[in-house]
C-alpha cells in the first residue's frame, strides 16, 4: 500500500480530514527543497476546519491531548509535503523530527507527546522508514499560543 | 546589484555598521561548511559597538524591540558568513533558519519577533533566495539574557 | 592516537565508563545516517550504572554540576555513535552540536554548561574535528526533568 493510501486510511480511522497546506506565519517558506533533503519549517497544530489549537502541557493539556495536538501538527507536515511534492510517495523516509513542546518548568513526558506525531509518520511510511532521529523537549512559550510545533526533514526521491 | 551591495544600502538606511564577526561564547565555530551547506552557530544580538542586548520579550521587550534585535542578529550572522567567504554574493540562498526568543510564559508572538532577521535576509538575498524554511520558538532563557538568539543554514557556491 | 584510544584515556582520566548506547525514550531511532552525515537524536545524561540525572540549572543544579551532566550526555552520544559505526575512527569531524539547558528563566550560562560535551569532543576529535559549530539555548523543561538534552551532527567516512 502507497504512502498516500496509508494516509488515507489513517484519515478514516481518525474520521477527520487533512489539515490544509500550513500558510506561512511569517517571513518564511513552509518547506525547502536541496537535493533529496526536504526541510520543513515549524508546523502547528491546526485541524482541518483551521482551527488553531492552544494550551500548555502540565497546565490545561495533558499527555494525551498533547498527544493528539503533535498528531495533528504531523498530519499538517504531510499535507505541506504532499502539496509540494504531488504525492507522499515520494518520500523515502523520515529523517528527523524536532518536536517542541509548550511545558511548565515542570513537565517532563515532552517524549510521549511528540510519539504522537512519530506514530502517524510510523503508520504513514512504515516503522522502518517512517520513525527518524528525533528530539523533544520542552519550549517556555510558542508562537500563537499552541501546545506543539514540529520540524522535520525527510529525505525524498527527486 | 550584489548581495554585498544591497547589504551596504540596508546598513546605510538602517544608520548602522556591521557588527564584527561573532567571537564564540564557547567552545564552538562561528560557521562550520559542508560542501555546499553552511551552518552557522547560534548569534546573539550584538550592536556594532560591541554591546550585547539584553531582555525578555513579554517582559521589558516588546514584539518592535525584539524585531530589532532579531534584525542585529541577522547583521551578525552577515558578518559571520562574509568574513569567513569573502563575500556575501557567494551566498546562493537561505535554506533554513532557526529563531528562539527569550520570552515570557504567555509571550506568542515569536514569528513577528523573527521576522527581523527574516526580513533583512529578504533585503539582502532578495524574497526568493532570502526566505528559507523556519522555526520560531520561545526559549525560557537564553545566553548572557539576550532576547534572541539564531541559527541559520546557508546553501553557498563552493 | 585513535579517537578510540583518546576516549579510553579519557574515559580513565574520568575514572568511570561509557554509559551504554541510548536507548530510545520514544518513537525514534538514536542515530540516523544520511551519506556522510550522521544525525542522533537528542541524547539525556545517563550514566554508566544508568541513572538518569535531573534537576535544573539556576535551581538545584550550577554551572559545574551542568558542565559534568552536559559531559556525560556527551559519552552517551559517542556511545550510540561507536556502537553503529564500531569504532569511533570512523568519525571525521563535529559538524553542529545542539545543547539544551534546563534552566530557570533567569539563567544565562548555557554556554558554559554545554561547554562540557564540546571539551569532551575536542579531547576525543582533536580541537580542529572535535569542535563544530553550536547552539547553546534555555529550555524551559527537558525529557525525564534532566538537566541538559544535546542533539549533534557528525560527518563519518562512509
Amino acid at each position: 500500500m502507497s504512502a498516500d493510501a496509508h494516509l488515507s486510511a489513517k484519515l478514516a480511522e481518525l474520521g477527520t480530514n487533512l489539515p490544509a497546506p500550513a500558510s506561512a506565519k511569517g517571513l518564511y517558506k513552509t518547506v525547502v527543497f536541496d537535493g533529496h533533503m526536504a526541510y520543513t519549517s515549524g508546523h502547528l497544530p491546526i485541524t482541518a476546519e483551521g482551527e488553531i489549537l492552544k494550551g500548555k502541557l502540565g497546565d490545561d493539556y495533558d499527555v494525551d491531548s498533547g498527544y493528539k495536538a503533535a498528531q495533528l501538527t504531523a498530519l499538517g507536515i504531510l499535507s505541506t509535503i504532499k502539496d509540494a511534492l504531488g504525492s507522499l510517495d515520494r518520500v523515502r523516509r523520515v529523517v528527523k523530527v524536532f518536536g517542541m513542546v509548550n511545558s511548565t518548568p515542570d513537565f517532563d513526558q515532552q517524549p510521549a507527546v511528540i510519539n504522537g506525531a512519530s506514530q502517524l509518520f510510523a503508520d504513514v511510511f512504515g516503522p522502518e522508514h517512517g520513525i527518524g532521529a528525533r528530539s523533544a523537549m520542552g519550549a517556555g512559550s510558542l508562537p500563537l499560543g499552541v501546545p506543539v510545533e514540529i520540524e522535520a526533514i525527510f529525505e525524498i526521491d527527486q
